[in-house]
């Protein structure tokens, strides 16, 4: 594995924040983690791959729903605890919800308020539900 | 404390991610973590405010450089885990290393290149250095 991984500061669990940017439209589109193997991964395939802190496992990024994201450029921040990917977002759809973006809701008034309509009803591309 | 904070998933430890970026440029300037303290200190004063993990106490960002970040619009992910913040941010400058953002550098051909020039020396905004 690529020592250059070793300028990045792994967390206790082995993770690395990312944080995945649409690249035509600079929307942050959602925040995951990686681990070595999941950044070697995304290097070798150019998808984004994350690693699944709840299903404790390689997530390639759209392997259900076809919404993968292929990365154009990779950055690091001073501290080397986060990582922002640029990215083109396949199918416009970042998010599980079906919206563009994970951050589809804005704090308003004291309350979180859904800021972003539904692209898609996930539904149609999960499958499995 | 606003009961709207209940919404947000905080880790282990209290915390939750939170991504600065610049509304005028959508350029991600940094990552750092929120506990409710400072998020109602944020809300409270119109400037971002982190909780610094490093010295385990609240950040008021800019406290020392002068580089302020004035909260526009804060924007929560759909688990609940990760939040945005699209700030102005004062001086041009995020990084304490006197660079635009804190993501300066690139994954070029297997190292890590930086990618971006520093505004201005920080020796110039640490008064204390």
């Amino acid at each position: 594995m690529n020592t250059n991984f070793d300028m990045i500061k792994w967390d206790e669990h082995g993770l690395v924040a990312a944080v995945a940017q649409e690249i035509v439209s600079g929307r942050v589109l959602m925040m995951a983690w990686m681990n070595r193997e999941s950044l070697q991964a995304t290097l070798d395939s150019g998808f984004a791959t994350y690693w699944s802190r709840s299903r404790a496992r390689l997530w390639r990024k759209g392997e259900e729903s076809g919404h993968r994201q292929r990365v154009k450029l990779m950055e690091m921040d001073c501290d080397g605890d986060a990582i922002v990917l640029q990215v083109e977002q396949e199918g416009g759809i970042a998010c599980h919800t079906g919206h563009h973006s994970c951050f589809y809701r804005k704090w308003q008034d004291g309350e979180w308020i859904e800021n972003e309509p539904v692209v898609r009803n996930p539904i149609e591309f999960y499958k499995a539900l």
